[in-house]
């Protein structure tokens, strides 16, 4: 079977998601580092040919380009039978996780890492806009994580991989994750999955440090 | 058939985003009004009963209660048959579009809406960060729609009515449209289709003016 190419950045936990699936799944696969904090996937040459989203994870399966990590975890579940939820009402509520995940949880999380602690620069006014934002989603998860072990009950899901995608990393980000034992302890658990590796494990770094 | 019930209030693109999918596929369905003004989605009742997430739209189905708007729109695909792709491949470019809606279009955009439009009031460097990323957003969607009548080609599907969701109301958001003619070609296409209406012709207001 031809290899897997996952056009990715280190940093970017949005990759991290796909990789840490492909690997969870035991899939053959290597990655291709893409210069994202130079611009990479902003280009026209990139936005054309690959992703007008101008966004970093591809993946390349040999006979289609995937983009959006949500559609590729889906994409995956579905090829592997593996992740995606035993039933059709577990699939939508996967998704459901996924699409708050978007809209929620990583995406103030992601934008607030970012500027606190890789870009160390930004609005006041707009960190404290993130921070309360993240805050109130990890509430949430936190919450619904006390009496479950993952998002859907006893058994890890692509919807766990999309949402703790940015919890591997060390950076400052101004939350405190003390405040959200039940998020941590789910961290944790997942990090205990067979062949889990944390993301500078599975991907090149863009940021030299 | 029993009524789908839609708890859902007018000013909110999310909820009309799935009144217009049961509208268009010709469902029978009634509004269930929810004072999300008030604070009904936030408080203790709605987040142990119905939606842990604190939000509308919710879709009563008879034997199910969904929520998120996007997979609310891919359960309905999936019961209906319609507007969710001819094959497995499109369903994933589907997806990848309500993820990126999710995400940076709808997402940035409602909240700029809210600050500037209805609750006239918000911090100028955030109301500055989310024109950023909505300019960004809608001119990313303007391009991929220069040649194409809907998202995913000559077939309008629930990615369309996803997107599109925000964008029949009348306040001032800040954003130019003119500015992005293929996106507002797009909107007045979609209002074209044969059971199309607008979201308070579907939906109770929850602001009274």
């Amino acid at each position: 079977m031809q290899k897997y190419k996952l056009y990715c950045v280190g940093e970017s936990g949005n990759c991290y998601k796909v990789a840490l699936m492909l690997e969870l799944c035991g899939l053959a696969w290597e990655p291709v580092f893409v210069d994202y904090f130079s611009g990479e996937t902003r280009n026209s040459a990139w936005r054309e040919g690959i992703n007008e989203m101008g966004e970093v994870p591809m993946l390349d399966t040999g006979s289609e380009h995937l983009t959006q990590s949500g559609a590729i975890l889906t994409w995956l579940a579905r090829s592997t039978g593996r992740f995606g939820g035993r039933n059709e009402t577990q699939q939508i509520e996967v998704l459901r996780w996924i699409l708050f995940d978007n809209h929620k949880f990583t995406s103030y999380y992601a934008t607030l890492r970012w500027m606190v602690g890789l870009a160390k620069q930004g609005d006041p006014g707009v960190i404290e806009f993130l921070r309360s934002r993240v805050l109130g989603a990890f509430g949430i998860v936190d919450q619904h994580l006390a009496n479950r072990a993952f998002l859907l009950g006893d058994e890890p899901t692509i919807a766990d991989f999309s949402l703790v995608g940015y919890h591997y990393y060390e950076e400052d980000t101004s939350i405190d994750r003390d405040q959200f034992p039940h998020l941590k302890a789910w961290a944790q658990r997942i990090a205990e999955l067979p062949g889990w590796k944390p993301p500078y494990e599975l991907m090149p770094r863009g940021i030299k440090s």
